[in-house]
């Protein structure tokens, strides 16, 4: 069934919308409103804390809460999958319903969101709106490793994608990211990325972000990414 | 435990080596040898192929298979933990036994080896060591989704470090990804990432590689990488 999976979602695949371009079947085209409808989302936020979160994020997710009481930061929930609204907002891509693979494609969820807890991605994200900014809290589990008790390039690259996403609102995606990495993250530890909307061109949204130790004095990373809004004129809806 | 660990692990490492330093401890520091030991390591080799692997997947594969009885190409092994050897090539890193909390860290793998078969990363890498490049076929399974139905581009990046990695050979550690996403990759296709080495600059390599399909017709991404070699006159030992 693998296999054939493979073959079948490839071909199943047309993309509008995407600056570039990407490749189109003439194919009947339908929304895959049945693979992310409500019916089969486990609505669990994962953005809360569970026993695997230490003490230094446990403390620092009190900290924003308390900013959230008045209304400046407000904290975003994280599902394993996208909620009905969100898949709404990816109406630029369809599926044949006729070539799903229902029973493979139905395992699909976000990769940050696959892992038992304390494993993987432990991270909570509060975003300020007025000040176009989002603070990030994560914590990487054993499963990221990379360099033995060191966590993987990889995974803070996954992990600064989704924190300079968080900045950008609706439906985007990343055209480049470009990230310096000044030193190696213990694994387990708990960092801040500290991400920022730098400047909006059409479409184009130009951000930035540092990684830092909770105490702030150290820079684990920096990075810049452009991401690219979804253009709703090219919906077919 | 976990909460524990995460103070534990942050106080115990000090590094060496890094290029731009790292915060060390003044205690007595001694090699993680426990924890890399051959004893524990379960010595499966993952880049071979598995029921779960695609058709186009097997075909490369054994294209390439081919090509390495002259000896021109080598594949390259993979495990979930560092062998003996390569941990020796890490010796920079230390870890304070008495500090180890080994249930916690004994769970430590490679990012990309701890899903099941299918789920995430299933790729392996040949080298071309005349020609300083590598080729990585990777399959992305449907634990690696971002937008529905496509590939993350934290799974993306990772496997870039991943293959640009291959290419340096010795003990490196990335210090700079700067990646174009030019198409979205279909969650569970094939992909082929093509790694060469540009440049050679004391202890610094400078490395690119291109992400394509299949039939190389689709190009999904750039990057370039700058990778730094560890020091081993730096090592303590």
């Amino acid at each position: 069934m693998l296999r054939s999976c493979t073959a079948g979602l490839r071909s199943i695949w047309a993309l509008r919308g995407w600056p570039e371009g990407a490749p189109r079947l003439s194919m009947d085209l339908q929304p895959a409103r049945r693979l992310f409808s409500t019916e089969k989302v486990i609505h669990k936020d994962w953005a809360l804390p569970n026993p695997s979160w230490s003490k230094d994020l446990k403390l620092l997710f009190d900290q924003f809460m308390k900013k959230c009481e008045d209304g400046s930061w407000e904290r975003l929930p994280s599902y394993k999958r996208r909620s009905t609204q969100e898949s709404e907002d990816f109406k630029t891509y369809f599926l044949d319903p006729k070539l799903v693979e229902e029973e493979r494609l139905s395992q699909a969820q976000l990769f940050t969101r696959g892992f038992e807890d304390g494993l993987g991605f432990e991270y909570v994200i509060f975003k300020n709106n007025d000040e176009k900014r989002t603070v990030c809290l994560f914590q990487g589990g054993p499963y990221l490793q990379g360099v033995p008790g060191l966590l993987h390039g990889g995974a803070m690259a996954t992990m600064i994608d989704i924190a300079l996403g968080s900045c950008t609102g609706g439906a985007v995606m990343t055209a480049n990211l470009n990230i310096n990495f000044k030193r190696p993250v213990p694994l387990c530890s708990v960092v801040v990325i500290n991400s920022q909307l730098d400047k909006l061109e059409g479409r184009k949204l130009f951000l930035s972000c540092n990684v830092r130790s909770v105490d702030e004095k150290t820079l684990y990373s920096e990075a810049t990414g452009l991401f690219i809004k979804l253009d709703p004129e090219k919906r077919s809806t």
